[in-house]
C-alpha cells in the first residue's frame, strides 16, 4: 500500500493550549495509531512547551518534511521556523508572536500545494491577537482560502464518529440569517460538500439531507415560507444535476440515531442547528473540516481555551480526531486519485 | 405512604394511534410500574381498539374515577364518555368524531381541577379535524389553558431522562422570533418554570440555564446584540428576585453531558434550539410537560401518526414516559403538599 505523505501541524497560538496538545497528540501516536506528522514552528515555542510538561517529549529538527515519518516513531518532528520572535506565555495572546502563526500556517499550505503533506492540520489561532499585529482576513479559514488560491469558496464542515454538519450560514446574527439564506447560497455549498464526500471520504453516491428553516420545516408555509420559495426549488435544481438530496426537514426530528442513518450529512441553514447536534452527540471529538479547498485542511473543533493554558489540563481529543481524520481523507484521496 | 389519585387519559384522535397506545401502555403497566389510569371515551372507540389488536385487553366499564385502582391491575378502566358519535377509521382524522375528542379532555380537566383525578395525561389530537368541527383554539394546550381558567400562562416544557428544555417561542417562522423575544416573556416563563419545577419536580432551588439566541451567544454584540439588550436585563431581573439563572450561554456548548449537569433546565429563545437536542438524546421517550396549569398535564411527544395508525406498529415509549412522569409529579406534589 502506498503511504500517504506526513501531515503538516501548524502550531497556532503559542500562548494558547495548541503547543501542549501537540505534545499530546504525538504521545499518544501508537495508542491512537496516528499517521506521521511535523509540527511547524520556532524552536523555542516547542522546547518552552516541552519544559512546561510532565512528560519527556524528546523532539527532533528537520530540514525536509519528508524526513518526518522515519523521525516520528521516537520523537516529535519539528519543521522549524527561523523567525525572530517574542516568547510564549501561556494564557495570553499575543501580537508579537503573530509572525509566527502566520508564517506556520503559510508553510503547512505550501507544503500541502506542493504535494510534500498530504493535508494541514491546524491548531486553534486568536484572531484578535493576529488583527492587533494588521491580519486582515475575518478567520482562520478565509486566509487559508486566499492562500488556497482565487476562486476558492471554503465550506465549513463539523464532524465526528456520529454525524457530520455542514451549517449554510456561519457566524451571523440570527436575525440576518433568513436574509442571507439563498438558494445560490444552498447550490454551491451542496455542491462543494458533495465532492468532498466523494473524493475525500470514498462515498460514492453522497446523501445529503437539508434542514428547513423554520419549525417542522414551516409545516407547508403555516410557520414561515422560505422552505417553499427558497428552499425547495435549490434541492429541486441540485437534483436536477443528479445529487442526492433529501429536505427541507424537520430539523427536530433529523438527528437522532434512526434518523441518521438515512444521510451522509446534514446541511441546516444556520450555525446552532448545525453545532447543536454534533456536539451535544460528541463534545470532545469533533473535527472542523473545511471543503472547498485544493487541500486537505482539518482543526480541532475549539478555540485557544487560554484560561487553561499552560496547566496541563488541556483534552488533546479534538487534535487527535483532527489528525486522524485528516490522515483518513488522504488515504481516500490516494486511494480514488482525486 | 398515601396514594396519589389516578390519572385521568385522554382518548386523543379516535382515528390515530391513541387508542392503540392506551392499549400497550395498560399491557405494560407491571413491567413499568405505571400508576393507575383510567382512559375516557366511548366504549364503541375502546372496543374497535381492542378488536383490531392481537393482544387480549380486558376491559371495564367504571361510573367514577375512583374506581380505577381496585380495576386497573387486571382489566383497563374505561370511564365512559356517553356521547353519539361517529366510528373511527385508523390513519383518518374525522371532525365527526371531535366531540368525543373534546368531551374527552373537557372530563380529564374537571376531574384533575377537583382533585380526584391527580393529572391529565393526553393522548395526541389532530388539529385539522377539529377545526373542521368549529374548534377555535390554536391547539391543545391553549384549550387546556381556556379549561383552567382565565390568566392561565401555559408554558411548554420537552424532558427525557437526560434534558429538561423550555422553549421561549414556539411554533412561529424563524425570522419571527427576534421580534416576539423580549424580556417580558423570558421573565414571565422563567417565573412559570422555575415554580414547577420547585412544585412538580422537587428541586428546592432549580438552576435555570438561558441560551443566547445567536451564535456563541452574539460573542459580546459581534453578531447579533439581543443577549445584551434583552436577555441580560431580563436575567438580571430575574436574579434580583433570587431565581439561580444562568447565562445567555452559547446554545452550541450546553448540551453534552458535562454542561448538562450545571443546570436543571434550559430555556432556548426557538423551537429548534430546544427540540434538536432533547430529541437528538432520546428520540422516543420525551415527553410534552405542560407548565403553569392549576393541574399537572403531561402528553407524549409526537402526533397521531396516522400513517402507521391500526397498524399495530406504534411504540408506546412515550406515552408510557407521559404517564410516569405525570405520576411522578404528583406524588412530588402529593409530598410537598403544593
Amino acid at each position: 500500500m502506498t503511504k500517504i505523505a506526513p501531515l503538516a501541524l501548524t502550531i497556532g497560538e503559542p500562548g494558547g493550549i495548541g503547543p501542549e496538545l501537540t505534545l499530546k497528540a504525538w504521545l499518544r501516536r501508537h495508542e491512537d495509531g496516528l499517521a506521521p506528522f511535523c509540527v511547524i514552528a520556532p524552536l523555542g515555542i516547542v522546547e518552552q512547551a516541552i519544559k512546561r510538561s510532565d512528560a519527556q517529549v524528546p523532539f527532533k529538527v528537520i530540514s525536509d518534511i519528508s524526513e518526518t515519518a522515519t523521525v516520528f516513531d521516537t520523537a516529535l518532528p519539528v519543521l522549524v521556523i527561523d523567525e525572530p520572535t517574542a516568547d510564549a506565555v501561556p494564557g495570553f495572546a499575543s501580537a508579537d508572536t503573530a509572525n509566527v502563526v502566520l508564517e506556520s500556517i503559510t508553510r503547512a499550505v505550501e507544503l500541502s500545494k506542493s504535494g510534500a503533506a498530504s493535508a494541514v492540520v491546524t491548531n486553534p489561532i486568536q484572531k484578535s491577537a493576529l488583527y492587533d499585529a494588521g491580519f486582515k482576513h475575518p478567520g482562520h479559514t478565509e486566509f487559508l482560502a486566499e492562500l488556497a488560491g482565487p476562486d476558492t469558496v471554503p465550506v465549513m464542515m463539523l464532524a465526528n464518529a456520529k454525524l457530520r454538519v455542514v451549517p449554510l450560514t456561519i457566524h451571523i446574527a440570527l436575525s440576518d440569517v433568513p436574509k442571507q439564506l439563498t438558494a445560490d447560497l444552498i447550490i454551491k455549498r451542496c455542491r462543494i460538500t458533495a465532492a468532498s464526500l466523494q473524493k475525500d471520504f470514498g462515498i460514492s453516491n453522497p446523501r445529503l439531507a437539508i434542514a428547513g428553516l423554520n419549525p417542522h420545516a414551516g409545516e407547508d408555509g403555516a410557520m414561515g415560507s422560505e422552505e417553499q420559495t427558497i428552499m425547495a426549488p435549490a434541492i429541486e435544481a441540485l437534483r436536477a444535476e443528479g445529487l442526492n438530496v433529501i429536505g427541507p426537514l424537520p430539523a427536530d426530528t433529523m438527528f437522532h440515531e434512526e434518523a441518521r442513518a438515512n444521510y451522509d450529512v446534514a446541511l441546516c441553514p444556520y450555525h446552532d442547528q448545525a453545532l447543536i447536534p454534533v456536539k451535544t452527540l460528541d463534545f470532545h471529538g469533533g473535527v472542523n473540516v473545511t471543503l472547498g479547498l485544493p487541500f486537505i485542511r482539518t482543526s480541532p473543533d475549539h478555540g485557544t481555551a487560554l484560561n487553561i493554558a499552560g496547566k496541563g489540563i488541556a483534552r488533546p481529543d479534538s487534535l487527535i480526531a483532527a489528525l486522524k481524520m485528516a490522515a483518513e481523507m488522504a488515504t481516500k484521496r490516494l486511494a480514488t486519485g482525486a
